[in-house]
C-alpha cells in the first residue's frame, strides 16, 4: 500500500508505524513521554463536568426508581447507524455518542439471541415489536438458535444442570477488544485501503476456511464504512486521522461505540488508551492549544460516557453478578519491553475520573503492575484504591512475558495483544460439581438426573484417596470434553450468525485465537480431596429418584452421597502448606491438559482462567454437598480464593497458596478476590495510608496475582 | 426406531422400507407391476381436466400478452407456508397447491440474491416492497452477497469474460432432487422421526463439519414441521402416509410445492415418480375404488400443476434458455438390477399427458432408455416422440452401472441417485475461449481485458500444433483450478445462507455430494486443433488497447491475434474419423483430469458435463473468431454436439463420434441434440412409422448417448 506522512501526524516522531503498516504500538514506544511525577499537577472538574455529571446522575437515580431500566428500544434493532445523533446535554458535551438517541435507553440487539432480548423487554414491562420478532424468527436466524440447533441433548443436560455454567450461547460471547486506537492514528479511509489490501492479498485456494476468511474481511469493510458513517451522524468527519487530542478520544469512541452498538458481549473492554492518548494531550499542550483542565475535562467526558454503556439483560444475569455489569476494562500502566514504564500523565488523569466524578465499577480500570512502575505511580495507585475501592491490579511482569507490551485485559482477567489476538470465551466448568458426579457416578444428586457418564460410584464407609482420584480423573475427562465440543459449537455458531465485523476490522487479518475455558470451585475441590486423604470424610446415603427430561421418575439410585462427615482435621488451601497446595496445582494441571486434548474451533489456542468474582455465589447455590464439609448452596470461593475463613495463617500465607498455582496451566488468568485491612498487614489505619505502607501493600501485590 | 406396519400400507409387500429405513426403492422393487402391454387401456382427458386446462390455456395466453408474467409477489416473501390455499378453480382440482396464491402469480425469492429478486419485478414493471428490501439488505445476508464478498478479482474477470458463465450465483442452485415419494410413503411425521434419529446419533466431535451437519438436521425438522403445515393448509394432514392414489400423489406433489416455495433453483427437477404412483393407482383399483379415466385425471391433474411451475427471473435469463424454463425433469422407466424393465401403466400414464394436455416442455418427461425396455413401451415413447416433440431419452444401459435404479435425472443429464446423491451445480467453463486466451497469453481480443495469466502467446506465421497444445495445456491448468475454486465459493455460501432445508430433508443424511463442472464449446475446440494440425491456420493479428476493470486504457497489446484463416482441409469433429475424435477424447479427459487436482467444497465428488442445450448461443456470442474458420459471435454446438453442418458423414458416422467421448470423464452427462429425420435413416416418411423403423430409431439411440 502507498503510505503518506498524513498532516495530521506532523509533530509525532515517524517510524513502521507511519511507513509499512497499522501498528499502533510501534506509534506510542516512539513518541510516549514516561511521566514519574506526583499526582500534584491533576485538576479537578470542570463546571460542564460538574453539571452534566450531575444530569448523569440523575437519570441513574431516575433508573434505579424505575427498577433498573429507564428506557428500553423495542422496535428499532441496534446497528453502528441504526440512531441518529443524542446526547446528555449537547452544549456541554467535549466527547459525544451514546448507543441509542438518548442517554441509558438500552439498545435492542437481537443478533445474539432472540429470546434473551424478548426476555430482557418482557421483564421490564417492554414489550420487543413484532415485526423484529417475524424478521429474527422467520427470515435472520440468530446466534442462540444455531447453538441450540446444534447442541446435543447431553449438552443441554450439562448445561441445565450446571456444571457447565455461563455459557456464551444467548448472547454477544464478548471479551474481543477492538483497537480502538487504530481509528484515532489512521482515519478510517485508510484502514479501509488496509483491510482492502489483507484482502486483496488473501489466500485464493477456496477451502471452506479462506472463504470464511475472505467473507469476514468483506464485512469488515462494510463495518468500517459505518463507523465512518457513525462519526458522520455527529457531525464528524474520522474518514481522517485525528488531528488533537480532543478528536484521538472522539474518534476512539467512535470505534468503541460501533462496537457497542453492534454486539451486546458480556465484556465489551476498551483496551490500553490511556499512553495512546497523553501523546495526542502533550502534543497539543506543548502547542499551546490545551490546558491542563481541558485535558481533564476531556477525559473525564469519555469516561462519562464509558460509564454510561449499558446492555439489555435480565434480571437473573444481573443477579449472577451481583450487578449489571459491562466490563468496560481499560488497561493502565505496565512496562514497555525495554524496560521502561508506560505511564504517563494521563495514566494519572484516567485515574483522576474517580476524583471527579467519584468512584463507579466502570469502567474497569486496571492497572497493569510492575515492580519497575515509578514509586510516584504506585503511590498514587495505592491512594485511589483506599479511596475508591475501584481499581484492578494485575502482574504486568507475569503477562509481558508472554504478552509484550502492548495487551490488554478484557473482562477482568483475560490478557491479549490489542488488534492482534482474540479470544473464544468460554465461561466455565464447575469442578466441585464434576468432583460429585465422580463420587455418585455421574448422577447429579441436587437434581435427580443422570447427567455425567453411568461410571461405577463410589462405595465403603468412607471415602478412599486414590479411589476418588481416579473416579474424578475419568470425569473430568468427560466433562473436559463435553466442555471443548459445546465452546466449538457456540463460536461456530457466533461466528455463522452474530460476527464481530467492527471489532475485528480493527485487529490484524491473521490474528491469534485463544480457546479461553475456565473452572470453578478449585479451593473446593483441593479442600475435599485433602479431607478425603489427611481426614476420613464418612458420605452420607440416600436414594434418590432419577427423572428424565420430562420430569418424569424413570429410575431410582440407590445410596447416592448426598452430604459428608468429615471427621478430623485437614490441611486447608490458603495456609502455604504444600500437602494441600500441591493437590490444587495438580487438578489445575490436569484439567488443563485435559481440555488440550481436543479439537478446538478455528485452531484456537486452549487456555484456562481460574475466575469467579460474583459469580462463585450462583454457582454455589447449584453446588451440593461437598466432602470438604462445605454445605449444599453454600457459595464457591470466588476464583482462585481459598475458601472464605479457611486461609488462617495471614495474608502473605494465603496468596502464597494462590501464587503456587501454574500461569501456564492457568494463561487467561488467575483472580483472587483479596481485601487488605491494616491489620492483616499488622499496622493500624493511621500508619498505613502513610508511605512505607503503601509500598508493602504494593509488594504484595507484585508476590501475588 | 420403532417401526409400525402403519394401516396406510395393507396391501403393500413389506420389506426393508417398512421395518428398517426410509427406502423408497425397496418398496417399488417389492410392488411394481410390469406392464408389458400397448396403450390401448389409456383414456382421454375428464370433463374436469379439459375445463381446468382451458383455464390454464387462457392464463398462458393472459401471460403471454402482458410479457411474459402475469403477476408478481412484491412485498409476502415465499416460504413453505408464507400463502394461503390458492386454486385455479377449487372444484375441478383432484390435487391441488399453488406456488403462491394465485396461479401463475410468480413468489418472491431473495433468500439466493436480492438483486435477482429485484431486477426481475422492475423488469416487468413491479417494485420490491421496501421493507423486503430492507430486511434483506439490514438483518438477512442472501446467497448472491455472500458469493461477491468472497470473490477474488480474477474470479469477477472471469465471469465478466465469461469464460465461466453460468454461474449459480445469483439465485439457487438447483439440481437437487428431494425424494417426495417419501412424503407419500411414511408420512412427515414419521419422516421427522427419523430425522430426529439421525440427529441422535450424528457425530458428536464438534468440528465445523460435524457443526453444520447437526445445524443441517435441525434445519430439516424444521422444514419438515412447516411442510405439515403446507398441507394444513389445503385441508390435508399430510402427517401420516398416504393412504391412496389421490393422497400419494397429493403428499408428493405437497413435497415437490414446499422445495419450489422454498427454493428457485434453475433447475428443481421430480424425481423418479410414476413408477411409485403406479402401485398406488394399482391397488386402488384392486380394490376397485379407481377407474382408468378417474387414474388418468389424478396423473393429467398433478401434470398440470406441475406445468404451472414458475419463477420470477430476468428477461436474459429467458434469453439465454430460449424461454422460461424450470426443468421439472420426471425420469420414466429404466430397468431395475435385476434386469427388469420398470415400466408401469403409469409410466404410459405420464407420456399420455401430451396427449390430453398438449406438448409442453414441461415438466421435462426423460425416458430411461434401454435396450430390455418393453418393446409396447418403446413403440409407445417413439409415437408419442413423433407426435409432441416432447420426450428426452437418456441411456439408461450406462447409467445404470453408476447409479442402479433408482437414480433420476436433475435438469438435462445430471443423474443422481434420489435422496442419496446431490449435486453441487457448476454451470461451464468455455473451452473455445479458453483456447484462444492460450494463443494470445490470457488477453480476452473481444473485450481487451487481460483476463487469463500473462503468458507467453503464440507467435510465427503460423500456427504450431505442438506450440498451441503445450500453451492450451497450461491455460486449461489455469482455468480449472479458477473454476474450482470459483465454485468453491458458491457452494459455500449456497450452504450458508440458502440451504435447500426441505430437498435435503427428503435425503438420507450422509449424502453423496457431486461436484459438477462443465464444458462448452468441445467441438469447436476439436475442430481448431484439428485444423491447426491437419491443414494450415495463418493467424491474423491486430494491436488492441488492454482496459483495466473501470474502462481505462492501461496498456496495448501487439500483434493480438483476432481472426484466422484456414488453408486447406482438415478432419472435423462428428464424421467418426479418430484423427479429430481423439482430440475430442484428449481435451475432455485432459480438462476432467485438471478438475480432479483441486480441493472441492464438502468433498463433492468432481464429475463434468458437456452440455449446452440452448446456451451455447449466448456462449458462441462471446467468443471470438476460433481457428477452426468459425467467425467470432458465431453460436457454438450445443453440448457435444459436432458443429452445424460439419458432420457430413451421415447420423450414425456423428453419433459414433459423439459416443467416443469417456462417460468416465464426462460422468455429470454428455449432451447430443439430435433432430432425426427420415432420410437420415435412408427411409422415406410412411415406412418411417412403421414397426421396424422404430426399433432402428432405438437401437440408434442404444448406440448414441
Amino acid at each position: 500500500m502507498e503510505r503518506v506522512f498524513f498532516e495530521e501526524w506532523e509533530g509525532f516522531k515517524p517510524g513502521k508505524w507511519s511507513n509499512t503498516a497499522v501498528i499502533p504500538r510501534d506509534f506510542i514506544q516512539k513518541n510516549y513521554t514516561l511521566y514519574e511525577g506526583d499526582e500534584s499537577f491533576l485538576e479537578g472538574p470542570t463546571e460542564a463536568t460538574r453539571k452534566l455529571w450531575e444530569q448523569v446522575c440523575e437519570l441513574s437515580r431516575q433508573e434505579r426508581e424505575a427498577g433498573g431500566v429507564l428506557d428500553m428500544d423495542t422496535k428499532i434493532i441496534s446497528t453502528i447507524t441504526s440512531h441518529g445523533a443524542g446526547y446528555i446535554d449537547k452544549d456541554l458535551e467535549q466527547i459525544v455518542g451514546l448507543q441509542t438517541d438518548k442517554p441509558l435507553k438500552r439498545s435492542l440487539q437481537p443478533f445474539g439471541g432472540l429470546r434473551m432480548a424478548q426476555a430482557a423487554c418482557e421483564q421490564y414491562g417492554y414489550k420487543v415489536d413484532d415485526d423484529v420478532v417475524e424478521i429474527f424468527t422467520k427470515y435472520r436466524k440468530t446466534h442462540n438458535q444455531g447453538v441450540f440447533d446444534a447442541y446435543t441433548p447431553e449438552m443441554r443436560l450439562a448445561r441445565h444442570a450446571a456444571i457447565l455454567t455461563g455459557l456464551p450461547d444467548a448472547y454477544g460471547r464478548g471479551r474481543i477488544i477492538g483497537d480502538y486506537r487504530r481509528v484515532a492514528l489512521y482515519g478510517v479511509d485508510y484502514l479501509i485501503e488496509d483491510k482492502k489490501y489483507q484482502l486483496a492479498n488473501s489466500l485464493v485456494r477456496m477451502t471452506s476456511e479462506n472463504i470464511r476468511l475472505r467473507e469476514e474481511l468483506a464485512e469488515q469493510i462494510r463495518a468500517l464504512g459505518e463507523l465512518k458513517q457513525l462519526g458522520a451522524i455527529y457531525g464528524y468527519d474520522i474518514s481522517r486521522p485525528a488531528k488533537n487530542a480532543k478528536e484521538a478520544i472522539q474518534w476512539l469512541y467512535f470505534g468503541y461505540l460501533a462496537a457497542v452498538k453492534e454486539q451486546n458481549g458480556a465484556a465489551m473492554s476498551l483496551g490500553r488508551t490511556s499512553t495512546f492518548i497523553d501523546i495526542y494531550i502533550k502534543r497539543d499542550m506543548d502547542r499551546g492549544i490545551l490546558t491542563e483542565a481541558e485535558a481533564q475535562e476531556l477525559i473525564d467526558h469519555f469516561i462519562m460516557k464509558l460509564r454510561l454503556v449499558k446492555f439489555a439483560r435480565t434480571p437473573e444475569y444481573n443477579a449472577l453478578f451481583s450487578g449489571d455489569p459491562t466490563w468496560v476494562t481499560e488497561s493502565i500502566g505496565g512496562v514497555s519491553i525495554d524496560g521502561v514504564p508506560m505511564v504517563t500523565k494521563t495514566s494519572f488523569r484516567y485515574l483522576n475520573t474517580l476524583n471527579n466524578l467519584g468512584p463507579a465499577p466502570e469502567p474497569n480500570m486496571t492497572v497493569l503492575w510492575s515492580t519497575k512502575l515509578p514509586h510516584n505511580f504506585k503511590k498514587f495507585c495505592a491512594k485511589m484504591s483506599i479511596k475508591s475501592s475501584a481499581i484492578q491490579y494485575e502482574n504486568d511482569d507475569l503477562m509481558r512475558v508472554t504478552h509484550g507490551d502492548d495487551y490488554a485485559i478484557a473482562c477482568c482477567v483475560s490478557s491479549m495483544v490489542v488488534g492482534k489476538e482474540m479470544q473464544f470465551f468460554g465461561a466455565r466448568a464447575n469442578l466441585a460439581k464434576c468432583l460429585l458426579y465422580a463420587i455418585n457416578g455421574g448422577v447429579d444428586e441436587r437434581l435427580g438426573l443422570q447427567v455425567g457418564p453411568k461410571y461405577r460410584p463410589v462405595d465403603g464407609e468412607y471415602l478412599d484417596f486414590d479411589d476418588v482420584m481416579s473416579k474424578y480423573d475419568d470425569m473430568m475427562e468427560w466433562l473436559a470434553g463435553l466442555y471443548v465440543n459445546t465452546l466449538n459449537v457456540i463460536h461456530y455458531m457466533h461466528d455463522k450468525y452474530s460476527y464481530e465485523r467492527l471489532q475485528m476490522a480493527l485487529h490484524d487479518r491473521d490474528v491469534k485465537r485463544y480457546f479461553a475455558t475456565g473452572i470453578a470451585g478449585l479451593s473446593v475441590v483441593a479442600d475435599s480431596l485433602s479431607a478425603i486423604k489427611y481426614a476420613k470424610v464418612k458420605p452420607v446415603r440416600k436414594d434418590i429418584q432419577i427423572r428424565n427430561k420430562k420430569g418424569e421418575v424413570v429410575d431410582v439410585a440407590r445410596n447416592v452421597v448426598v452430604d459428608y462427615i468429615v471427621e478430623g482435621d485437614f490441611p486447608k488451601y490458603g495456609n502455604n502448606d504444600d500437602r494441600v497446595d500441591k493437590i490444587a496445582v495438580d487438578i489445575v494441571k490436569r484439567f488443563m491438559n485435559k481440555i488440550r486434548k481436543h479439537h478446538t474451533y478455528r485452531g484456537g489456542i486452549p487456555t484456562m482462567s481460574i475466575l469467579t468474582i460474583t459469580s462463585n455465589v450462583v454457582y454455589g447455590k447449584k453446588t451440593g454437598s461437598t466432602p470438604d464439609g462445605r454445605k449444599i448452596g453454600v457459595p464457591l470461593a470466588p476464583g482462585a480464593n481459598p475458601m472464605h475463613g479457611r486461609d488462617t495463617h495471614g495474608a502473605a500465607a494465603s496468596l502464597s497458596s494462590v501464587a503456587k498455582l501454574p500461569f501456564r496451566h492457568a494463561q487467561d488468568g488467575i483472580s483472587n478476590t483479596f481485601t487488605v485491612i491494616p491489620g492483616a498487614l499488622g499496622k493500624d489505619d493511621e500508619v498505613f495510608a502513610g508511605d512505607i505502607d503503601i509500598e508493602s501493600i504494593a509488594r504484595e501485590l507484585e508476590d501475588g496475582v
